[in-house]
């Protein structure tokens, strides 16, 4: 066992305070990561509060990770010591299921084990994330960093990147197809990057007029406002795909008429109960609505080599991780464009005080 | 213009009654059908009582046409004399659009033709359905009965049929499919009967006890009850495809709840706003809905041909055209296994008294 300096939640709601976390010693499949950069993710905050009622305290957030490898086991063979790398949001999963198989670890049969607030498959050991200076993961669950790729803005493609990657490559859009992204936050602004660098013609919906100006820089080529009804109205049976990225209960109904024949909402936000939703128009030109949850490792493989090649980058602010409390307020208040990133470098510093 | 004996609705709500309509002369490339049999749609109730406030009166319903070719138009090179044909719910669209070149003429972007309650594309007329003596049909809207397919028979696969089909190809329903059927009318019972020649293994879901043997009859291998909430969770992450025929408001959360990774619940039956569906069960397993309506006319000959070979048939009950009335009361009830046919020999009879 290694002694880790983290930052970490005691107690639900509480502050997060320096922490020292046992990090495993290496297993033969395991890589050793010092931690140079950690996305923050609204989950973070979601589990620090405790929201979801599950949370196992203390509790050391962030599945955004980026860093170098430091150390790795007896029969890691795709790894060596210095190279840059990343971790999402799963650190294992069962590797036998048919999801497994098919590359698809979020949806693992066994259940995929989740980077923090998760149990260790072999010795049942809380896990705990990116807060921190460094990490233990198994080899599979490790990504590469490609060299064109700037580290400091790898972290946030690990969970909202692939969260949008994902409907954005089921859906294959491309030259030619017409994309909305509804809501323009974390995820909506990795949505209106990814799907304008695929070559779509890209509409960010939003009921915030201001932000249509940050919605065009960002790629969009039109923006429609959610609430004005006649704009909404004269957008029917527009966009191809829609990624819906509205992380609140919301109604369906007005996007769903944007939807041309065969059409497609991908929600990757909302996880409650949504507004009541017509039948008559899923069935009108053949529309779906689809949830989609991250992606699996090759597909998040896939996005870091898609975003090195395209150079596109989440729009991140920097913070050390002292400054992590104040990051969640801000986060709550939607007043952060569009990612904080935290520069794990500060952690040797602030742990000390 | 020719006379010709129909029976239809004057007013709202009115009773079905014997009218003498106008069949036009043949266009070019028109097709005249003297009609044999009509299956008796939900719709015909809908419209015939304006429950969705757009019928025109006096409104002659029916869509499940079979009956002969009596004569052809001077450009008609696909039928003869004798034919042996069927009409579905459309007999025209631009055929221009993406839609109509795709085979998807129920989403023709200028907006089908539907067979009643419609408006011709080139005069104007009223269009009137299949309750009467004759129809004349543009040929591309007429469908060829195969020689093994029972005339008595045909009429509900063309939009009961077609219906509950279109998901069932579209999910590419085969052996090892699973693959379930929610509601047990018209629709169900179709969707229950292709879904087990197509291959796949099929459960009835219903809230009727009482139909549990039905359903086996059907082709159905288990059946699970909507009110037995045990049962339903047990069938958690079970089925590939849930063909959900309910009719009515209904709560989806139990249904998504059900399906395998990337499983799908086709939504063909309620037309109306939903409970409020959560969408944290859409995200979990990368589940869909989608919604579709009838199909396209190349798809309905397909389900012709395919039940012509399988001898999949729908289980009627035959009436003559003055009972239609009798015959819509007891279609409110659900009392009908599990689709009415007219026998349309009767109209001569019926229109003469």
């Amino acid at each position: 066992m290694t002694d880790c300096k983290a930052f970490g939640a005691l107690e639900a709601r509480g502050d997060l305070v320096p922490l020292t976390i046992d990090r495993r010693d290496l297993r033969g499949d395991d890589v050793a990561i010092a931690i140079a950069y950690c996305g923050v993710c609204h989950s973070d905050l979601h589990i620090a509060h405790n929201d979801w009622g599950n949370a196992v305290f203390p509790c050391v957030p962030g599945h955004e990770i980026v860093g170098h490898v430091t150390a790795i086991g007896a029969d890691v063979t795709a790894f060596r010591v210095g190279d840059r790398v990343a971790v999402g949001a799963l650190v294992d999963s069962c590797q036998q299921c048919d999801a497994c198989a098919e590359h698809e670890e979020p949806f693992c049969a066994a259940g995929p084990t989740p980077t923090y607030n998760g149990k260790d498959r072999i010795d049942g050991a809380p896990t705990h994330g990116g807060y921190a200076e460094a990490i233990v993961v198994r080899d599979k669950f490790v990504l590469k960093v490609p060299d064109a790729l700037d580290m400091r803005f790898a972290g946030p493609l690990l969970c909202a990147g692939i969260t949008v990657w994902t409907p954005l490559r089921q859906y294959k859009v491309g030259k030619g197809s017409k994309v909305a992204v509804a809501g323009l936050g974390g995820l909506g602004h990795m949505a209106v990057k990814l799907a304008a660098a695929l070559g779509a013609e890209v509409t960010v919906i939003t009921s915030s007029a201001s932000k249509a100006d940050d919605a065009r820089a960002l790629g969009a080529s039109d923006v429609l406002l959610a609430n004005d009804p006649k704009a909404m109205m004269a957008a029917a049976n527009r966009f191809d795909l829609i990624v819906d990225t509205i992380p609140s209960r919301h109604d369906l109904n007005p996007y769903l008429m944007m939807l041309a024949r065969n059409g497609a909402l991908a929600l990757v936000g909302a996880i409650e109960p949504l507004e009541p939703m017509h039948g008559g128009l899923l069935m009108r030109n053949h529309r779906s609505i689809s949830g989609s949850l991250m992606g699996g490792i090759a597909a998040t493989q896939d996005l870091l080599d898609f975003c090195a090649e395209h150079q596109v980058l989440p729009d991140c602010e920097m913070i050390g991780i002292a400054d992590i409390n104040t990051a969640f307020e801000r986060m709550q208040k939607n007043d952060v464009k569009y990612r904080f990133v935290i520069d794990m470098a500060s952690i040797r510093e602030a742990a000390a005080t």
